[in-house]
Order: C-alpha cells, then structure tokens, then sequence
C-alpha cells in the first residue's frame, strides 16, 4: 500500500495515500486492534450534522469565516450523502470519551474541506482538523451530542414507526377477531373463555404502552452536551453557541433538540440513555411474550394447541421433511434476549463516571443504537413475514372452547365457588361434561345449566 | 402447637389454633419452604386497601350487604393499623399469580370479620374468603392492582421525598462552594478547571433528571387490573366495578390512580413496572457516580486526592487505627449494584407472560418493592450521615489547582491548539510551570500568560 | 430501653444494658438504617468458626494465653448453638468491607467471654474485640474468609444434595417412563418422536452437568484469605497463621480449605465467587428449562398438550372452581429469574475493587447465599411437591403420538426427504393420515409405509 | 442483477446468478433483514470442519460414496481456505436451531461439491444439499455441534493465550518492581505498605485463577451433539457415527471432543456455554479491576496518584493540548460491560428451551463468540500498548509513603490499637508525622517508633 506522512502533536504517521483522515485516526486503527465492530453509522452521521452545524454558528459568533465554513458544510454534506463509507474505521474499542473518533471526522471533514477549497490537502492545512473543524467544541461534548442525535434520529426515524406498523396490524387482527369465542388460559391451564380479538387486543395495548414509554423517555435525550467543551464549563466556547447550535440541528434535522441545562450532568452522567434503554427493554419484555404466544397458539399442527395458522415462509427442517417452524418468533425472541443484555451494558457503563467525563460512551451508544436496530427490524420482519397472515383455526378454537372445564365459573354466582368445584372435579374425574355432572351431582337442571354457562357472555361484565 | 380444623376444596387442613389464616395458606406454608423472604409489608397494606375498597363498591352495587362490608372493611383497617403483623407468614416463592396471598388476606380478612360481627370464625362462616371477601375478583387481577397500588404509594412517600431530600442537601454544597476553583479531571486526568459548585450542580441536574424520570415512569402503573377477574374479560364482576374501585382507592390513598384501558394487558403484561424499575436503574447509576465521586475526591487523607473532607462516623479497621473510610458511599454503591440486578430479574420475569397470565407476580413486586426501599434509605442514609457534612479541603484544592498543566487550554485562542501543546509537554518534561515553559519556549510574555491564564475565568464560557 | 455506656476509638455510645454487643455495632445500627436485609445466619456462623479457630491458632502460636483461648473458643460455640441469635442485627447495607459486621463479632464475642470467665462485661474488658477477639486479624482478611467458609459449607450441605435429590428423583422417572413413546416437539412443533423416559434422561444428564460445575467451581472458593491482614501483606501475623487456620477451619467443618496462594487477590478480587455464580446460573438456566417443560407438558387439563399429570397441591384459583395450577414449577421458575439478578449483581460488584480490597463484600455474599439457598429449597420444594408424583397420561401421549404428520421423517433414508416432504404436506392438507398420503401419492405400498414407520423403532439410531 | 432459479421444498427461489448458495439461504436473505451482524466467521469454519468430518465419517460407514466424499471435503477445505467469504451472508436473527445456516452450508457445499466434480451446479444436483451434504444430520444436532467447536477452538487458540500473554507481561512487572515500597489503599484510604510488586502479583494471580476457570469450564463444551439429530434419538444416524464424527474433529483440528453422553440435553440445554461465559465474566470482572487500578495508579500527571506511568500513545484531547489519556483501560473497561452484558443475554437465553429443542442457539454463539474476541483482543491491546510500558515513578511512590498515617499499624502489638489511634488521630489534627504525635503523647521515644516502624518490614508477616 502507498502512504503519505501526516503529523499530531506527537510526531508523524504513515497513512495510506488516498485516505482523507490523518494522523490521529491512523494512530487509533494501530492503537486498538479490538474485535469487528466499528463506530455505528449512525453516529458517524450525526457527528457530521453535529460538525456542519458547529461551522454554521461559529461562523454566525463571527469566528470561522464564510470561505472555510463553506468548504466545511460542504464536507458534511458530502458525508451526509454516503460518499465516504470507508473513511471512518474506527473500532468502538477505543478511547471511552469517543476522543478518536471526534478526531476522526475533525480529519476527515478537513482534508476533504480543502478539496472543497480546491487546495491539495497533502501538502497545506488550510483546515485544521482542531483550529476550524473543532473549533469550540471537546470530544467531551462533541461525542454525547451526536450520541444524541443519533439516538433521537434512530428511535424516531425507526423504532417508533416500527412499533406502530406491528401495533396497526394487530389492531386489525382484534377487529377481525372480534366475534371469535376462544378458552383463556392461565398458569397455561385453562380458564374462562375470552375472544381472540381480546386476547390481541392485549398486544395492541401492550405495544401502545411501550409507544408512550419510548416517546416520554426520549424527551430527555434532547438535551445536548454541546457548549460544554472540556469539562461542562463552556470554556472557549461562546456563551451562546450551545443554543444556536441545538437550534441549528433541530433546523437541519427537524427533529426538537435542546441546549442541556447543566453541562456538567450531560457529560458525565448518561441517565438519560439509560433510561431510554430501560424503555426498550419494556418493550423487549413485551415483545417476547407476544411472539411466545404466537408460536404457542401456532404450536402443533397436530399435537400443540393449534388455535391459530401462522405464514410457512421456508422449509423448517433441514431432516424433518414438511415441517414449518415459528421462525420470525424466533428471531424476534433472540433480539429481545439481546436487548435484554445491552440494557445491562448500558446501565453499567453508565454507573462508572468519574469527576468530569464518563468515559464509556462509545460502549453505551453502541448498544443502544443495536438493541434500537434490531428491535425495529424485527418488529418489522415479525409484522411482515408472520404478524400480517395469522388466521384462526376455527375447528381447535371451538374443540377447546367446548370441552374446558373451567367454563363452571360462570356458576360462582348463582350456587356458589365450593358447589361450582364440584361440579368441575366430578367432570373431570368422571371425563365427562360439566352439563353432565351438574346433573348428576343434582346443582342444577339441564336447562340452568344452559342458561347459566353461555361462553360468549362471559367474555365481558355483567351488571 | 394446638390446631384447630379448617377446609377448602380440597379438604381439611390443620391450622394453628390461633390463627386467622385458614386452610389455603396452610397449604401453601406448607408447600411452599422456600427461603427466607416474605411477601413484602408494603404489599399487604396494598391488598387491604383494595380489599376494603372492594367491600365497600360491592356494597354500593348492591351485591354485598352493609353489615358484612362493615364488618370487612373494619377487618381491613385493623391490618392496616398493624395489628396482625403476624398473620401474612407466606413465602415470596409460591404461585407465581400470588393466588396464595390473595387466599391468605381472603381468609384473615374473612375470619377477623366474622369476630367484628361478634362471632366465633372456628365455628360459623358467615363471612366466607371467596364469596364475600374475594367478590367480584381473581388473583390475576387483584394481585397486579395490589402491586402498582403499593409501588405507587411506596414510591411517592418513600423514594420521591427521599431523592428531593438528598437533592436539597446536594443544592446547598452547589451554593456554599460556588466560589472555590478547582481543577477538573477527565478520564481521571488533569483537566481545564471548575467550580466545586458546578462539580455538585452536576450532581443536582442528574437528581433532578431522575425526579423527573421516576414520575413520569409512576404515570403507567397507576392502572389498576382489578375488574379484570380471572382472564381480563371481568366476568363475574359489574360494568363499573373497576373504575368505582380505583376511585375509592384514590379516595383513601390520596394517591391518583385509574381503571386500565385494556384488562387482558393489565394481567398478563408487567411493562408499567419494567419502566418504572428501568427509571430507578437510571437513579442507581447516577447515585453509584455520585458516591464514588464524593469517596474519590475523599480519597487519602495523605496519599489520595483529598480535596474534599467527609464526617468520620466509625472507626473504619479493624486493624488499622484512626482510619476513617466512605462507609456511606460504600453502602450506596452496593444499593446501586443491587437495583442492576434486580432490574434485570424484573426485565426476564416480566418477559415470561403467556397467554392471559403472567404467573411471575411476586418475584416482580419483591424486586421493585426492594429497590425502592433500598434507594430511600440508602439516599437518606448517605445524605444525613455524609453529604450534609462535606466540606472543602481549601489547601489540597488550591495546590492541585496551580500545579495543574491543563490550564494551558486557556492559550488555544491565543497561540493555536499545537503552541498550546507545546508548553504543557515542555512544563512536563521540565518538571516547571507552564508560565516558565511558555517563556523559555518563547511563545508568549510572562504578563500575557498572566493575562490569558485565569482560573477562575476558565470556569465559564466567554464572549 | 435500658442503657449503658460502651466506647470506642471515637468515644461513648450508649448500648442497651442487656446486649452483648457494644459501641462500634451500635453505631453501625445508627449510621445504616437502610433495608430489612441483615447480614445473612450462614456468614455469622461461619464468622463464629473462624474467630474460634483464630483463637486456637493464635494460643498454639503462643500469642493468646489459654484462658483467654477457652473463654473466646465457649463464645463462638454458644453462637454457634444459635443462643444468641439477636445480637446480629447489622445490615447487609454497611461498609463494603464488612467491618461491621466483623467489629460486631469481635464485641458479641469478646463480651460473652468475658462472662464465661465470670466476669461483667459492663465493667471489665479482661479480653478486647480488638486486641484479642481480632488479634493478628483485619476485616479485610476475615470478612472474604467467612464468605468463603459460609459458601463451601451452603453448596456442600445445602445445594448439591438439594441437586442430587432432585436429580435421582428424575432418574427413577426416566426408568418408569422407559417404554412409553411419544411424539417429540422442536421449535413447539411435531418432531419425530422419543420416549418419555428419553425425554427425562435430558434432565437427569443436565443436573448431572450442573452438578459437576457446582462442584469444580466449588474448588476456587476453598482458598482462604486469613492470614492477609490489612492489605495481604499479612502484617501483624505470624508466617504460618494464614496455613494453621486453614487447617483448624478444615478439621472443625470436615471441609476442605486452603490458605490462598495470593493474598493481595484474595482481598481485592471475587473471581471465585463469581465463578461460583456463574455455575448456579447454569444450574438455574436448566431448572427454568426443566419446569417450563414440565408445566407444559401438564397443559390443560383439555385445553393443553396434557401428557402428564402433576400432583394437586392447592386449590388453583380463587374464582375459578376447580382449578389447578403448576405451582411448583412457578415457584422455581421465579427463583431462576431471581438467580440470574443476583448473578447480575454479584459479577458487577466483583468487578468494582480499588487497590488493595473490594468494598462490595456484603452485597456480593448476601446475593451469592440468597442464590443458593432459593435455589436448594425451590429443587426440594419442587421435587417433593410435584417431580415425585409426575404421572404419564396415555390417552394424550399416544393419540399425539399417532397424529403426528413427523413420523414421516423415517422415510427419508428410502424414499428421500423431498419425497417425504411431499407426503407430509398432502397429509396435512388433506387431514389425513401419512399412509393414506403416501399410498395416494403412489410412494409407498402400505406395507411399505407399515415397515418403515415404526415409532418405537425411530427412538434409537440405527446401523 | 442476473438471477437464475433454485428450488426446494416449497418452490422455486430467484438466486444471484453467481452465487453457490440456493433457495433456502435466499429465502433466509429476504425473510430475516434484520440488523447488520451476520453469523459469526468462525462458526462457518466450524460448520466446515463439521460437514467436512461428516462426509469422512459417512463415506467410513459405507453411507456415502468415495467420490461425493472426496468432492464434500474439498468444497469444505475451500471454505477453510477463505475462498468463499460472501457465500454466508445470513443474518443472525433467523430461525433459532441456525436451520437456515444450516442449509446455506449444505447448500454452498453441494454446489461446489458439483463444480468439484466437474458439473455445473445450476444444471444438475448431483451431490444434495439435504441427501448428502446433510446426510445423517439435522440443524439440531448440527448446529449446537458448530457452536461447541467454535468456542473450543476460539478460546483455546485465541483466549487463553492472550491470559497468558499479560499475565506474562504483568509476571515481569512483579519482579521489576519487587523492591519498591508504596502505600496500600483500602476503602480509598490510605494503608499499610506494600511493595509494587505485591500490588502487580495480585493480578498475576487473578489472570492465573481465571485461566484455569476458563480451561476447567471449556472441558464442558468438548461434548458435541452431533448424532442427535431431529430430537436427541439418532433417528438415521448409525449408532457409531456420533462418536466417530468427534474423533475425526478432534483429528482435524487438534482439539479434544467427544460425542455427548446425553444428546437429549446436548439439543435443549446450553448449560455448558452459560458457565464458559461465566468464566469469561469472571475474567472480564477481574480486567476491569486491574484496568482500573492502573488507571488510577497513573491519574494525574499532578492531581492525582501518579505513582505509576503508563505509555503516552495518542493525544488524548482535542481540546486540551498536551493531555494523555489512559486509553487502552477504557477500551478494556469497555470490553468488560459488554462481557457483563453478553452474559446475560446467554443466561436468559440460554433459560427458554422448551421440550427437545432450545431455539435461541444463534444468539448465544454471537455473543458467546463476540465475547471471546473482545477480551482476546483487548487483552492484547492492552498488553501491548499499556502494560508493558508501565513505569513506577519512584518520586510520588516515596512521597506518599512518607506521609502516610496508616505505617501507625505497626505499633499495634506494642501499645494496642486504642494508643495506636489516638497517635493516628493527633497527627492528622496537627498536621504533624506520626513519630512527632507518638512522641508528644509520650507513648513512644523517637527510638521506639523508629525500631517498630520500618516500612519495608511491614510488607510481609512476621513470627
């Protein structure tokens, strides 16, 4: 490979010919040779927004001038539009203030500034990666910003629609579902009978729920670390630029940010990740117990419980000939296990601060924007290959509804809950219907019996 | 022990002579020899109000006479005058829909009501645990409404005042040490300086986040499941059954709570309280930042850090005399490590739902119930014997101040970040001040070092 | 209350007149009034050994008259009787050494060997906590060492015979069991089938596994601390003191202990505990597994896959008559999620040591004994209470057995899986039977199918 | 893009003309967009070796012909060799046996297979992916078999010896700083003394229990499940091959494996990865203790400990010039959150098996396997660029052990710890050394104190 010389505060590198990033970055892919996982694209993209709009109000404080302010929007933009995906290697392994990869960009978005400028950027620094690209501005906030951004980006633009795909589609199970009389089971044993639009309106509540829970919690990730420079003083920054720059974002993005009120708490504590995590986790939790569901009533053909029919979308085994499995239930169910763990990363990353700066941060927006991935793909393949074609299976809904025996206690009221067990245990013991051995037991005439146990009464309160 | 003979469905049963628990929680004393944790007090205060709430709606509807409702609600009163600490001896490990505790207050309720009649419950049943006590409701539904009436109670008497108090205390160091520079630290290194002031308005701003936080997360779990009965569909229980009984249990509480929108979620979903446990995670990692700050800045008394001074309230060794260690700190952070995996038990337990149950109840309220107890107390336990009494150690905090090359930061805006760099390497290297190396580097003056390098102008942004 | 006087280093406390404890576990009472959690019985008295074996090995080394050797050793073995099982009342929530609690013992013992010399405590101090009951000891040395005493002795007596039992229960299922085929399930979905015996033989080898980890992870913890002192040096203890009481703990518990090679890891670092932890995660992992299995497995009783009976403990329902639910299963499957907090915790805590000792030293013991304690008392719980009295339903395990369209998986080796998986697919659309699919299909003559498809014959391989 | 058209089972699938896989990994591409993280590479190389032994033991057993044989393993040695990097382009988040990868194995190896013998694979199947390829197999025994030999092989070529490498690095440090004297800290307060050296060999010994935790935790995962197949019976497998395929692996890659002595639990249980992961957590626990002292041990370089120096491999700021940052300990601190993180997920996962089959296998591997990686290469990371560049400064060391108040311990067998503590206290309220307080209390001469007090001699035992 062909190089050419850069040079940090600490002496000079080699770095490949054609690279725009310099010195620093190079130093970082020698320094932390860790694992596979590079620094989300996500973020990569809210750090330009971040940039950009830092040359935007620098320029407005009247300390960048237009020229360079120019070629340095520029630079974003271009980055904004995917035209440098390999110009950002860098491991999420690295130094926790994200320092590498804020000197990164600084790099990235300065050489290809003074292309812009139509200067050749291996031989002047027109742009200086610290002097103009980050001017006013530290690691130390520059990096929980686009943590920031990138989240509410991410939750808004993806998880948030997601949610409300899967909830839609379900809702309109309940709708078709409505008149379907169905046993309920508790402790997986039988119990009263409900309709099977009531048993998914349930999931369509659920996932209401986690949508106010993940809109509430994001309100806190509004606020931006940025004025805060290097440990939440503001110092060289300009006491305006936090708010003209949360401005200028929320303008660029047309999402709501805010300057964080205490710069302090925003660089060193993450309480607001975690609590966002805390939200997805919720609907992780959620998440599993619907799909659990699905596979279970789906579960058989012949020897489960086979109340519903799921979408057969691939051979299910490879020596098990015909076989179907539930598998975007599967998949759904694994991301939540793995929601489940990231939500713990987070929170302990978050705990470990010290003085000014928590200096795990690339550990915890790497998990949140995972956990954020990986819950709105799912939610979307779930909904797509699996959610959208259930059917009821109206020979076992009506087999189960008929023979359970738990429909006796619709009988509580009107002979009591002892009398009503007995009629349920001589059922059972005698394997006979409950009609029968009401009978036999002599509670109740045929005829009470019938106008007492009408399964699709019971699915709703009486006065 | 003398017995006396008590029956359920499924036959006799032996019970202490005494007691005013019957056959059920017998049974489940017996069966259920599994640790050593009780259903939490908190808990059973919850289903007292909800019984008596219920005694007192099913009397309005009609469905239960005023002189058994008197008799039940008095019954309830006295347990929640503490008279019968004794009589709710079951284990958290039992049936996961905590079907056994609701058996166990059906029972004590049921027989201390027949006493209030006068009556002698060994012998007559006029007041019986299911039909009367139990009316109109299941343990699936009065379970979940007991365990968000005792966390919403518990949270906004315990830990809410708990968390403003120590806040409080916090707000007034921000206001004494307002005017005492120090140098910062990130990355556990020298860095540009702050106040002591707004070192602790971090500490405020995080309280304040997680006061917010904790609130909103409460707003879910003021949905009650109760007038969902056995599987959500309410059977058995009148129209308006529920929203009567979440009045009353606002009435008595003083405490804001409603009928859930959507009672099969209300069974079979734990997300409110996932949410609520994600809030107070966020709290624990900002609490075990906050103390493990406080015992660094403590750290020494000659060979650590030293810049802050905090009460000796034991001797710390027993080895080593006159140590005095961060006991307060230490306990807080333990608290902290013990809502991390409480949060992730409540997160998988509350996953496991199927169907129209979730049958992981009281492993989930146990889990909550404890980290809100152990947050309060930890809080006002580090607050009134720690934070109240730090103080600054001026002498350690001036040298550490002066001594400090990150003052050097300063100079970006006058010489460029790699002059900068320059004189904080070659003061290093010297073992000099930065003001010698500056002039022998020649990049500035001795009165313009004076006149850019401010500490106390370093702690804010500048126009 | 009554009062005395006691003091300390600090000065005076008052004390109640009639405890055996003084001034330093009574401000330890004052300073930590946080949960309801104390320090757990099995650590006192694993405490109670060591301080007694201390006082054997500090007379044999000739530095603790014999006097003082018998009152201290008549001490320790009276709480070791349980006689004073009130004079521990410290919180787990203390200092993250264990101070305390290990200040506690020194004055409960010191006081009560006063009295055994027939002396008042309240008036002479013939023998000091510090300088007796402690000698040639620290907290940091002996607070891991009873965690480590209480742990080896908690797994050995309590949990592996707990596994065992459990275990060999199991075993005797899968010899009753052996002959009864059934249809196996992979993904929910009809598998080719096995015996039920096989289907329990999975469980037998999986305790078997976890056994075997308990048991090596078990080896890690049998290294011991004492002998350390402050900070591992082992200051102020004689050379062979760390090995002598190895040996005393050895012989007085008939366990097997050692002196920790490295002293400074064994006061800073819980990597065995965590370990150790990691082990009953596996176990716990395999219980939820087991329990799960076996609730759904008793489905129904009409509703579900009902191919087992479990035994009727309790009444299952408090409105729906006649209701049984599997309530052992859910007690264990709560203790698993419970275990698999408490791991959580345990491992962050370990993870936390500064210098020369880890302040989280009493969370981590309370969770680690909590973990297996629950985890005992839930297998003896659910062995006795439901593993014993599993029963086979046949009516359901053989018409599962006959519907299932599986079978057909033992074509594949004569006709190929494509073929196999044509006949699979007609049968299920059809609702008919494999051999009608096969014999329309023209695949297989129905003696053919007859020859080939021979559920017993598909339990075992074939040459 | 050019298509051409695969079939299977359910019909026909439009495949990128060039690619060897076929229709079932392209419908795993279309049904499973979720997330970015694709099976892991080294568990392909596991399945290789896998299919590859499989073919060998077939062909031994006179199942499969000379030729498809020797065309299988030279498909299989061609994936080894790296020649097939984008044939697996699964995503993990697919069916929860890994059926799906499965069968993209089958599939690309019987394509190549065919191109091997000289065929054209797009006209004629030859060698199939379910007859032969999978002959004898289902993804259920295959799949966790993979899982097992990845891990073995990972952590035996790529764990243990980067444990053994720092622990190597951190050995010479014990012995280049044996003679250096320096203060202990415990609860952050300063101790007694100890030498550097101790302090290293503290980690040593961490490293070394880890190491063997890990060695003794892997001998679990040597148990394959191959010959299982669908559900643990062997159904079409020769009774002998289940053995014969692990002695074949073991032949080819060197590593010991066996055939699992229960293949029920082999299919369903993952206890052995859940405690391997134990193992790893209770590694990564111990790094982020060591990294954490090393941070703090270098934090300054004038306000904090300094006492040692770690290597300056990057400007650590971009904002304050000159400032280095202790970079490789976060990264590791980094790497130990997410180990914490991962081990949760598995655990969970690893829980919620049901009947014969546990269907969250692919999740597991990921974060089982992305586990091993991180800490093998963090280890090495930090080896390299931190821990063998740790220097001691010998200034700070000796100034803050000069200071120190706790070298007071040492007089305890001399005057008792009650005279010992007020020396301490007096020259902490004096500001005074220890021997002017011992003196102005006239406990001690100045002789005395010199003749108890040596600090060298207090970092070890004495008789």
């Amino acid at each position: 490979m062909e190089y050419r010389i850069e040079k940090d505060t600490m002496g000079e590198m080699q770095v490949p010919a054609s690279s725009l990033w310099a010195a620093q970055t190079q130093r970082s892919l020698k320094n932390f040779k860790i694992g596979t996982e590079k620094m989300p694209q996500e973020l990569i993209k809210a750090f330009a927004i971040l940039k950009r709009s830092l040359a935007v109000v620098n320029c407005k404080l009247g300390k960048l001038d237009e020229g360079k302010k120019n070629a340095i929007t520029q630079a974003c933009d271009d980055i904004l539009a995917d035209k440098y995906p390999n110009e950002f290697p860098l491991s999420v392994w690295q130094t926790g203030s994200g320092t590498q990869t804020n000197m990164n960009m600084n790099e990235v978005i300065a050489n290809r500034a003074i292309q812009v400028l139509g200067e050749d950027y291996t031989k002047v620094k027109t742009i200086h990666p610290n002097d103009h690209v980050n001017m006013s501005q530290s690691s130390n906030d520059t990096f929980p910003t686009a943590m920031h951004v990138a989240a509410v980006i991410d939750i808004e633009d993806r998880l948030l629609p997601s949610i409300q795909k899967l909830r839609d589609v379900l809702q309109k199970k309940v709708e078709e579902f409505s008149d379907i009389v169905k046993i309920g089971r508790t402790h997986l044993q039988d119990a009263t009978p409900l309709t099977l639009g009531q048993e998914f309106s349930g999931y369509v509540a659920m996932l209401d729920t986690n949508m106010r829970q993940v809109k509430e919690s994001l309100e806190h990730i509004r606020d931006l670390a940025i004025g805060g420079t290097a440990v939440g003083t503001g110092l060289n920054a300009h006491p305006k630029l936090s708010e003209m720059v949360a401005e200028e974002i929320s303008n660029v993005t047309g999402k709501k940010f805010n300057s964080a009120p205490n710069k302090f708490q925003a660089l060193t504590s993450h309480d607001a990740i975690t609590y966002v995590s805390g939200a997805q986790k919720a609907l992780a939790a959620n998440l599993m117990k619907i799909a659990n569901d699905v596979r279970w009533l789906a579960s058989g053909p012949r020897c489960g419980i086979g109340e519903i029919a799921i979408p057969a979308n691939e051979p299910g085994s490879s020596i098990m000939p015909g076989k179907v499995n539930p598998t975007q239930a599967e998949a759904i169910t694994m991301v939540a296990c793995q929601v489940f763990g990231n939500d713990a990363t987070i929170g302990f990353a978050a705990s470990q601060g010290n003085f000014e700066l928590n200096v795990f941060k690339p550990v915890i927006i790497y998990n949140l924007l995972q956990s954020t991935r990986l819950l709105s793909d799912a939610m979307v393949s779930f909904c797509d290959n699996c959610a959208v074609g259930i059917e009821p299976v109206k020979e076992n809904l009506d087999r189960n509804l008929n023979d359970s025996l738990m429909l006796v206690t619709a009988l509580n009221p009107h002979i009591g809950y002892e009398n009503a067990a007995k009629i349920a245990k001589t059922a059972f013991n005698d394997n006979s219907t409950l009609k029968e051995a009401a009978i036999k037991l002599e509670l109740l005439t045929a005829e009470q019996f019938e106008e007492y146990v009408k399964p699709h009464e019971m699915t709703s309160p009486k006065e």
